[in-house]
């Protein structure tokens, strides 16, 4: 038996252009495969969220399933879509074959915690059963399920174990499961739970691509009862992966552990993703001669193509000389484009006219962050200009204590570190300089003290090394003052952060979508309210 | 048997406070009343989101719920809160009898639609039954429910009609149901379906107060059997109103129908809570001279006092004369603090520098966002320099359209009036002035052709009477292209308005809150992909 494992990236509510890709994919392996297996809701894209309730969504759904099922002679489908039925909407497998439907199998367990949200949108399928599929001369005991089905762990039901004892002698899991570091892992973890007892194997195909906020890295595989991993696709790339169950062809693909590699693999395909299917080429970008700025300009040259780069960097008096050094040798080794412009006389201009009007002194924080958003303005008018998105180089340290300014620097179509805390940002900075064949971040801003350079003498009033995993203590473990208290961290210094993170959630509100990464992101996925005056 | 209704408004996440807050309505009402009932989540605020997943948030619950039993000597307590059992969370009414429990009630039906997510945080009753509340000399059989256990109709189980099948004599329903326009009179509507065959009554328990993106209106009420309101609490304020059954005190409280009176007290508690429950006091407001900003500091000066609003006017050689007149005038009919702060230098000299920079005239779309975004700068500056929060003033029809500028007239703490599309802008301020004793906006602001005065002779490019009404189809009621034609919408039109619609999402991604007042109104009730290709 030949299957093949069709990692596809589809583009949210593109339905036709998605049901294009699924048939010429189709035609393409009809003659070398028996059955392809496409992704959870690889149809409609996901998630889609509230597109689902559009009068008009469902009904194209089946029009361009149609479409599908007249290309299917001479080959088994497996594919991802949602299914109206008795007016509930269900995440479900369609199987067809020779332009017949021989069913469906809906989703049993329906996640709707972190990012996912699927209680909103589906109901629950009402059985579990295997499905019998005519491949070649026989007949085999299919046990398909979608992504969630197979993480029991908080659930009465184990999908899998079920499917098994039922009968199937192939499961086949379909998702859009997204990137998290080591997910791959603990994927190929859960598997090996699951595999004891299974007839033949266990086809594991996942969706690849960027969608908002999430990445889904693909990395599909096919394992055997043995545990024994027989197909591996690649992570964050799309691939048509074809196994041929009669051939010893178990070549185990290596996959690259090392934590920056995966981090740096997802936030790439995050960006390039978000401009391709946002339909825009050219990017710019505030480079102030740190470490933030440098990392988002490396991955976003890498994304999306040094030429189609522009950093900017805007110095007023505050700026360093080392800084402006910095930057420039950065986007020269970048091979970006690169401008300087003076915000000085602006700067100062504006802050006079607010004191003349008031006849009152701009507090100091006014004026920081007056510079912030003056920076904001320029880049945004050269995105308008140049039809270009603007780079968010917030990292989830400043992100978590609202050391940032709203309508300044947090400002940007796409935040790529957003889900880094500052020891990651380090780390991923390195790991880049000692991986690229040439260096690009200049190693002065990977060594220098931090400092937003909004007045004089200025330096970041956080130790990172004790802060930044403090804040993820509280955003991704939900800790409270006395459990930070008993893991080490001074009292006094968690009351400050434990009110900085809370005060600061009507910033995050109005910020720009980022890439996750982490078990925890700022985003879809933490739903905090802003006004908030819990304090254990 | 004397009920008191509590018609509270707690502030989410203060524990502590909102039980210091029902302990002193306990100590109260002890000697007047037999029995006091506080609205769904009444000890936590509502909704808490996230917080309820905080480690130690039911701990915190817990051991605030033992200061309340302690002194629940001589009265009957039934109180809105979360409980957990045996690792899950429910949603619960909790009945308090002479400092002992009697019992739990937990919520079946948990709202996961629009602006509710139940089902991320709360599993369902196991159960539903009616307990025997002691009262002076006999037992009563009361069926408690919680809020949506009232709205059947998407629901297989009729969770009132189950209580009063099992005996229950009083029916008491706690809620926390957000305002929407006539939400009131669909409250008494349901009601009426379910009082018939009830021994007693029906008492419904809301809650009051703002949080974030909705208001609860409270309007508490009980109803007889026969249908009769015996009593009708305010809507928007905080209440404590007792009902002795053994008296004739039936005087049903007349309720203001009108849809304007609604929406103004529904936005005027929106906007004060806010600023009361994040500790502000002080506002500033970009004035235009145009009816959003008219509108918006009318409404912020009733909420939070007119010598605490700033309205600040910012002209560039775009704006009319007549504009500054008529900002002028406002301020003054208002009494608010008005200054204005010329523009256009800071506007030229901003635009020549980019300019400059990339040797290429800035578009027109550049330079007017420009102008939108010093104006923002501006008044940011000033909220720092005043410890002010910023008004927004932008409706929901240009929310619809994106026809704002992010980062300029989008920012903001709180969107006032961005759930009313521009007919109803119009609509109440004109009911304003004709309400009002002295009428605050000029009838200039009313009757001119909107206008964004960013270029010469620029008008807005919609005929609202038309566009307004077409994005609410889109918006609240998910119309699909085919359904806009049938609907008598020209076709070409359609197109246009649907691509706007969702080629703006990324602006809506990163607007302020804003006060729900509709069905379906943009915020967390409405969730879309930014990147979304689904064209019907």
């Amino acid at each position: 038996m030949k299957i093949t494992i069709a990692q596809t990236n589809p583009i949210a509510g593109d339905i036709k252009a998605n049901t294009n890709n699924i048939i010429s994919s189709i035609n393409k392996f009809k003659n070398l495969t028996d059955v392809i297996i496409f992704p959870e809701m690889s149809l409609t894209g996901y998630p889609v969220l509230d597109l689902l309730f559009s009068n008009h969504f469902i009904p194209d759904v089946e029009k361009n399933l149609d479409r599908i099922i007249k290309v299917s002679n001479d080959i088994t489908i497996i594919l991802g879509l949602p299914r109206k039925s008795k007016g509930l909407i269900y995440n479900s497998a369609i199987i067809i074959q020779n332009c017949k439907v021989l069913g469906y199998r809906d989703k049993t367990h329906l996640p709707s915690y972190d990012v996912f949200n699927e209680k909103r949108y589906f109901k629950s399928a009402k059985t579990i059963e295997p499905i019998d599929i005519l491949i070649k001369d026989r007949y085999y005991k299919f046990g398909i399920e979608i992504c969630e089905d197979l993480w029991d762990d908080i659930y009465d039901i184990d999908v899998t174990s079920e499917l098994i004892q039922k009968g199937s002698e192939i499961i086949v899991n379909i998702s859009a499961s997204p990137f998290q570091v080591d997910r791959v892992y603990q994927r190929h973890a859960k598997c090996y739970e699951k595999v004891k007892g299974l007839k033949y194997f266990f086809i594991y195909v996942n969706m690849v691509g960027a969608q908002d906020e999430l990445v889904f890295d693909g990395s599909s595989f096919i394992m055997d009862s043995n545990k024994k991993i027989l197909k591996q696709c690649n992570s964050f790339e799309e691939q048509f992966s074809t196994f041929d169950s009669d051939l010893d062809n178990t070549k185990e693909e290596i996959l690259n552990k090392n934590v920056n590699h995966q981090i740096f693999g997802a936030l790439k395909l995050g960006v390039s993703d978000y401009f391709k299917k946002s339909g825009f080429t050219k990017g710019v970008i505030g480079i102030s001669g740190g470490i933030d700025s440098a990392l988002t300009a490396t991955i976003a040259a890498q994304a999306i193509g040094s030429k189609n780069l522009m950093g900017v960097m805007m110095p007023t008096i505050f700026t360093s000389k080392n800084s402006i050094k910095d930057a420039k040798e950065l986007a020269k080794r970048l091979k970006i484009q690169f401008k300087i412009i003076q915000i000085s006389d602006l700067f100062n201009n504006l802050s006079k006219q607010i004191e003349n009007s008031f006849n009152v002194d701009n507090s100091s924080l006014t004026n920081e962050n007056l510079q912030a958003r003056i920076r904001a303005n320029i880049l945004m008018a050269i995105a308008n200009n140049q039809n270009a998105l603007l780079f968010n180089t917030g990292n989830k340290t400043e992100m978590g204590l609202g050391y940032c300014t709203i309508y300044g620097d947090m400002c940007g179509a796409i935040s790529v570190i957003g889900d880094l805390n500052k020891i990651q940002v380090y780390s991923l900075s390195k790991w880049i300089n000692k991986t690229f064949s040439e260096i690009p971040i200049p190693l002065n801003i990977t060594s220098k003290k931090p400092s937003a350079e909004l007045r004089l003498n200025q330096y970041d009033p956080f130790d990172y090394e004790v802060v930044s995993p403090l804040v993820d203590e509280i955003v991704n473990n939900r800790r409270s003052k006395s459990e930070l208290i008993k893991l080490g961290y001074d009292s006094k210094l968690v009351t400050k952060i434990l009110d900085l993170v809370r005060n600061s959630e009507y910033k995050r509100k109005q910020s720009p979508p980022g890439i996750k990464i982490s078990t925890k992101a700022f985003g879809i996925g933490r739903r905090f309210p802003i006004i908030n005056k819990y304090k254990d």
